[in-house]
């Protein structure tokens, strides 16, 4: 199997984590709360993340049912057909995997919009109790999307003014699953500026925290780096 | 009636299907529960989806009015305008019969978001209680659309980066109406890794129940592929 | 005053109409119903849609603070600042008495989505219980913005495929406010399929009533299409 | 450091006090009315908005996390990866303490959508009993951020149609935090409209408040102005 494939491959395996893990993640954790709009919406912009986080290197088809119907269509081969269904497959065991361990670290499932200044926060102060181990793993996750796709739409510099509205569209899907969680960080200093405020009017649960919001979403971002540089080669080709 | 002319109506039939029984049926299945702006987005992103589906053939007026104002503005001939309004009608009364079918296979109607893990299923696995029959319709009915969005809008090659944009939103339009019948699968990975992750916990209903959401979608995707091999020439003339 | 000056200040107060009428009515009508998301849209998308329908003629401010912003730094006159000004507070004016009259019309506010196989209706069949003369004028104004919309859009022949995703959001905005009030059709076809099946299954009142949703669409198309028709040349000038 | 360091470095401040004024702001005004998906969209829009006011001077990062995975990806130096931490850090202290001020100007949180014809107000007349004082703050503020992102999206002329989405797009953005606390006006028109008709009704207490819904957006759009004009050379080398 040449190295072009492994990408391909290797990337439809993430996609599929991605499509499987926020979607699924969304209904699971707070669905009642959500709604069928922002479970339908957590779905549809995972594909609009990875389409562009991933789409010049598989295709992001991130779904079996569309890689067969590409392949009825006459556009990809019977090799591609198995591997696209078999690396799709096992991105979604782990992505159901990754999830129930993201669900075994919450105390309750189904919490409602932080409040608090929207400071970030784990344990006591997250609407689902999640624990402190649970929150470092749901941050690097999200932030690694956030800022994979981001790396991804404005590497060709051809998007143009399009990446502002992709990226926007992106946070808001990491947003639809994390804010039960941790309240969604991604973001050291969105974190830090409410944690700072919230300290100075008495209430430093916060601040003690922030640290979390600090670290997960650097070392998340740093993994989309490293991530990106394994498949970079296919937005370069096209520049 | 020449060639172009029965596949221009015979699209907008089709289209105008598709916006009666997901913006109708999102109304009828779950209004109470999605809300007034899921129902809104229900029906306009219907028009999106369609216009890159269908666009190129009929222009995707699907609706009677639209047709009408062309007409006054003089971009369409009276003889489309009876043309297209006849398949409007056509597809519009087809669609409600499919979701009084539909409707007919649920136990109750006003049904909730899913939970365990974001699984699929049916009957007693569904918040609407559909019939095994009644998942299979709806989930090739969801698919067939979806995946007929994605060969119209990455058919050309021009629309570049808009189509992951395009095929987002096609996704979270299907979840909309399918969340309170399925769960909404049209993927085959999305519903066999929480399935497997749910059954290593010891509930096994979803994977007794898996092989409709792998089934179903398939057949959706290669009936999608066959349409859209029908009309592929609109697509290809413009390249 | 010349011609051109005329239309300019025209469509901004139409403009103006359109994002009070619809961004008001959404919070008058049916404000907690809908929430706060969906009173957003509602304001936000009617910019999305007036700028595709007027946006050649005059920029589409359609709010005295742009216009401010827009002299300030040195974009119009100071004879324009003053022309778009009375424009925009007549439109806005006009627009909360056309508003008081629908609610006028209204028995009940705060109604949530229709049922019934996504029937429209007005009276007894309408969730605000809507006269028919409020239901005739709401669906001209809804429609007639819709189509004006989509005779702008696509006008030039220089939006492509842009112009599917603005339609549908166009779509999707009119819904925003109608639904409590009429369903909201702006569509002869999605109207009358679901009604024949209701009186298939025995409920006429959707058929007896349908007459009034192919009727009063055709007259907003017709009426988008003549007030179009009154500033066509500023689209025909760029292509 | 050279001017365009500090503009540089200026405009990720302000974007980033956007994003946690307007994110964290959401969350803390009306989060359990607004729900996870809509504090997902005030977040998510932000940058929808900031990257078309201020993506041509800086890229709009406004989030260490971000400038950290672009500096891992090798796309900015050491010296801007530390310049933009420090502006970002500021941007969200100043914004937490801004919230801090709005917050405390209200009587309650949790307010839910304004009523009455959908006026703009203070005090008795908004559902979170916003002072005076509050109301011109958070209008300025609001009107400063819309006004700022129109005249980013229209400055180059290249954007095209995409404007009219990226402004309907911000004017939703908007709303999503100000509803609560003044019904959002950012616009003169229509809140005199309403304010006016509503008095005909015989209540007089919108068109007493109205003008500040007249001054404070018209501050707003000429402090947009003055900022756009600093950074306006970054919009122009581009043309």
């Amino acid at each position: 199997m040449d190295s072009n494939s492994i990408k391909k491959y290797g990337v439809e395996a993430l996609g599929t984590f991605v499509l499987t893990f926020f979607g699924c993640g969304s209904a699971a954790v707070a669905g009642s709360v959500l709604g069928n709009l922002g479970i339908a919406f957590a779905f549809g912009l995972s594909i609009v993340a990875m389409a562009f986080a991933i789409g010049n290197v598989s295709g992001c088809h991130i779904n079996p049912a569309v890689t067969f119907g590409l392949f009825v269509d006459k556009r990809i081969s019977l090799k591609d057909l198995f591997g696209y269904w078999i690396a799709q497959f096992i991105g979604a065991i782990v992505a159901a995997l990754v999830l129930m361990l993201v669900i075994n670290n919450c105390a309750d499932l189904g919490g409602v919009a932080a409040t608090g200044l929207g400071c970030n926060g784990y344990g006591e102060a997250s609407s689902t109790g999640i624990s402190m181990f649970g929150a470092v793993l749901v941050e690097v996750i999200l932030t690694m999307v956030f800022v994979l796709t981001i790396l991804g739409v404005t590497a060709d510099g051809k998007t143009g003014h399009f990446a502002g509205l992709v990226i926007g569209l992106t946070l808001a899907f990491v947003h639809i699953m994390g804010i039960p969680l941790t309240g969604t960080s991604v973001n050291p200093a969105r974190s830090f500026g409410p944690a700072l405020v919230m300290a100075f009017e008495g209430n430093t649960v916060a601040l003690d925290q922030v640290w979390v919001f600090i670290f997960a979403p650097l070392v998340g971002a740093a993994l989309a780096a490293v991530i990106f540089g394994a498949f970079k080669s296919f937005y370069k080709q096209e520049a």
